[in-house]
C-alpha cells in the first residue's frame, strides 16, 4: 500500500520542484511567481483530499479537514520555500505527505474526532527577506510586526510583497490562535543528516530541536618572520586557535548531547613564512539540552582565555548568538513512535540540529516532528532525495497517527 | 670611540634611506634611480675610506682596500636593495659598517696583510625580478645565465635593466672568482629577530643559515550541516588541520634545532554553520641542521597521513620546496667571537632563520655572519631600527677582526 502513496508523493514533489526560479535544483522564495504556482498545485491537491483551503494574511496556505465546530484541531505542515538552488524535499515534503495521508483517509470515508489543518508556511529559510518564520509566529502571537518593513535585496518590503500577493499585512496580528482548542503541531521533514541512513531506518522521532549558540573568538599575537623568531619567543595566534578547535571537538565527543563546530577560521597575514599574528574564528555549539550547551560555552570561553594567557596572546571572545532548544512533546513523540511501530520499523529518537517551523510553533502549542531518511544526509542541495518507499512509510505512519490520536 | 662611528653609520643610513621610491619606509629595488643614487653615496664614502671603486657586470658595487697583487682578499658586504616599504638597515647596514670600519683603519694609516673588498650586491630580496642573489652567484659561478631573461611586472627584463644601468649582462659569466686567493666572506646584518634583544646583547655570531622546506597539505573531508551530523559521522578537515598544527609546534619545541610554522591555512566552505570539508595549509620547517629538518618533515608527513586515516579524510601532502642549510666557518666564527669579546660583550651564537647573500657566497668561499641587535626584532618594516651604540660596537668588532685576522 505505502509504495503507491509514496509514488504519488514523489510525483507531487516533482511537479512542485518545477515551480522554481532556477534550472539547477529548486529556488522558490516566498511571494514570488513560483510560490504562487506551488500554492495552486497544493490548493488543488488539498481540495481533492477534502480540505477547505484559504490563505491567511501572513501568506500561510491553510487546508482544513473539518470535524465540526466544537472539535479540537491538530495542526500539521511545514514550509513551501527553498534555499537558492536547494532540493525538492526540504520543507515542502512536510506539506505533501499530510495531504496524501488525509486524502487516503478521506477516500476511505474516515471521520476523525478532531479537525486537521495542513499549513504551508511561506518562509522558513529566510533567504529573500532578513526575517523568517512569519507564518508560525503570527499563529503563536510572537511576531514582531515591524518585520513587514524589512526589504529584500531588490528593495521590496515584505509588506509590499504580501500586498502584491493579495494579502493584508496589517491584519497579521489578528492571526494569533487560541491554544486551548489546539491538539498540537506535527511537522514531517527530511532529516537533513546521515543518522537514519547510518541506522538503516526510514523514519525517526525528533526528541528536541537543538538550541544554538555562536562564539566569535579572536586571538591576537604577533606576526613575525617564520625563520627569525624561536619557538619560545613566538606569539602564534594559529596554534592557540588549533588548541581550542581540538578542545571543542573533545568536549563534544565527551558530552553525547553536544555538537561543537569550528566552521569559520581566518588567519592573518596567512602567508607560508610568517607566524600568524591574528586568527578570527567562530565556534558553534548545538544541543537539545540548554544546560549542556551553556556549560560547554562557558568551558570553551574559559579554555580560550587560559590558552591566551598561557601563550601571552590577546583574546576576545563573545557569545554573539543564542537560541534555546525546543522540546518535543512526550505524548506526541509516543504517538509518533507507535505509528512507526505500526509500519514494522524500529523506533529511533534523535535531536534535530537544524531549526524548523516547529521551533516557532512551540510558542503556541506542543510540537513533535517525524524525520524521514534522506540520501547521504544531503540537503540544501539539488541532490537532496527521499525515496518513494520511505515517504510511503511516513504516510502510513501519519495515517496510523491520525487514526489513533487521542484528543 | 664606537659611539661616534655608530653615529656616522646612522647618518649614512639616513641618507641612503632617502634613496627610496616610497615615502613610507624604504623602497629601493635593483637597477632603479634610487639604486643609482644609493650607489653614488656609497661610492663617495668608499673613496673617502681609501677604497678603489667599480661596478661589476652583475650590478655589484665593489670597493677595494688594496694590499697589493699577491695578497689574499677578504670579502665583506651585503645587499643594497630593500623590500617594498621596508626598513633602512636590512642589507645595506652590512655595506655601511665595513666602509666605516675601513675608513677608520685608513685614517689611522693602518696597512692590512690582505686586501678587503666591500660588496654592495644589487638584489637579494628578489622583489622586482623573479630571481635574486645574482651578484653573489655570479662571483661563485653558480648563476643560471637564463635568469637575465626574466622580467619584472612592467615587462622589463633583467637583461634590459642591467644594460640601462650601463652594464654588459653577457659578461656576467666572466665574474666567477678563483677561490684560492679569497680569505672568506663576512656579512654583517641586523638580526631580524628578537633573540639578541631577549639576551640583552648588541652582537651575535651566526652559527649557520637555516635550511628551509615547505610542505603543502590538503585534508579533504565532507562539508556538512553543523547541526545535523553527529560528531562520530563527521569528516571534519579542520580538526585534522588543528591536530597537525599542534603536532608541528610540539615537535619544534622538543627539537631545539627546529622551527616549525603553519603560516597559511585556508578553510572551505568557511562559514559558521558548516563542518569544514577541506583545509589547505602550508607547513614550513627551518633548521641549521639538515638532518633534523628532513627527519621532522618525514615525521610530519607520516603524522598527516595517520591523522587522515584515523579520521577517514583524504590527504595530499607534498614537499614543494627545500633548501639546504649553510654552515658558517668555524675559524671565522671564532674570529668574530674574539672581536666581540674585545668590545667587552658576551658572545652568543645563533642560527639565522632567514636566507642571506652569505648563503650564495658559501659556494665560493667560507662564510660567517655578524648579527646586530634590532629593535623588537622588527624587520621588513619602516619601524626597523638598530641603535648608534649597537652599530658602533659592530664597527669596533669589525675593526678588531680586520686587525687580528690571520691569512
Amino acid at each position: 500500500m505505502n509504495h503507491l502513496l509514496g509514488q504519488r508523493a514523489q510525483e507531487y514533489l516533482k511537479q512542485l520542484a518545477d515551480c522554481s526560479a532556477s534550472e539547477i535544483g529548486v529556488t522558490r522564495f516566498p511571494f514570488t511567481p513560483e510560490h504562487k504556482r506551488a500554492n495552486a498545485l497544493l490548493t488543488a491537491w488539498m481540495q481533492e483530499a477534502g480540505l477547505s483551503v484559504h490563505m491567511d494574511e501572513a501568506g500561510t496556505l491553510v487546508g482544513r479537514y473539518d470535524a465540526g465546530n466544537n472539535a479540537p484541531t491538530l495542526l500539521m505542515g511545514s514550509h513551501q520555500d527553498s534555499v537558492k538552488q536547494g532540493g525538492a524535499y526540504d520543507g515542502i515534503m512536510g506539506i505533501v505527505l499530510p495531504i496524501v495521508a488525509l486524502d487516503y483517509l478521506n477516500r476511505q470515508g474516515r471521520k476523525l474526532p478532531y479537525s486537521v489543518e495542513v499549513l504551508a508556511f511561506a518562509d522558513e529559510e529566510g533567504v529573500r527577506f532578513p526575517t523568517a518564520l512569519v507564518g508560525p509566529r503570527a499563529l503563536a502571537g510572537t511576531i514582531d510586526e515591524s518585520v513587514v518593513d524589512r526589504k529584500d535585496k531588490g528593495g521590496t518590503s515584505l509588506r509590499t510583497a504580501l500586498s502584491d500577493f493579495g494579502l493584508e499585512p496589517d491584519k497579521i496580528s489578528q492571526l494569533k490562535r487560541n491554544p486551548d482548542n489546539i491538539l498540537g503541531f506535527i511537522e514531517t521533514h527530511i532529516e537533513q543528516g546521515p543518522v537514519l541512513e547510518h541506522e538503516g531506518l526510514p523514519l525517526g522521532v525528533v526528541s528536541a530541536i537543538c538550541g544554538i549558540e555562536r562564539h566569535h573568538l579572536t586571538f591576537t599575537g604577533q606576526a613575525a618572520h617564520a625563520g627569525t623568531v624561536p619557538m619560545h619567543l613566538r606569539k602564534d595566534a594559529l596554534t592557540a586557535a588549533a588548541a581550542i578547535t581540538i578542545e571543542a571537538e573533545k568536549l563534544a565527543i565527551k558530552l553525547p548531547d553536544l555538537l561543537a563546530t569550528v566552521g569559520q577560521l581566518d588567519v592573518t597575514p596567512n602567508v607560508p613564512n610568517a607566524v600568524p599574528g591574528r586568527v578570527s574564528m567562530v565556534i558553534e555549539l548545538r544541543s537539545p539540552v540548554d544546560e549542556v550547551r551553556e556549560k560547554a560555552g562557558k568551558m570553551l570561553q574559559a579554555f580560550a582565555k587560559e590558552t591566551a594567557q598561557l601563550r601571552e596572546l590577546g583574546c576576545e571572545i563573545t557569545r554573539t548568538y543564542s537560541q534555546q532548544a525546543t522540546e518535543c512533546d512526550d505524548s506526541l513523540q509516543l504517538a509518533l513512535a507507535r505509528a512507526i511501530v505500526s509500519t514494522n520499523n524500529r523506533v529511533h529518537h534523535l535531536p534535530s540540529g537544524a531549526t524548523h517551523d516547529a521551533s516557532a510553533m512551540a510558542d503556541l502549542t506542543r510540537v513533535a516532528m517525524l524525520f524521514v531518511r534522506c540520501k547521504k544526509g544531503i540537503s540544501h542541495n539539488p541532490a537532496e532525495y527521499a525515496s518513494d518507499q520511505d515517504m510511503g512509510l511516513a504516510i502510513d505512519a501519519l495515517i496510523a497517527l491520525l487514526s489513533d490520536l487521542q484528543c
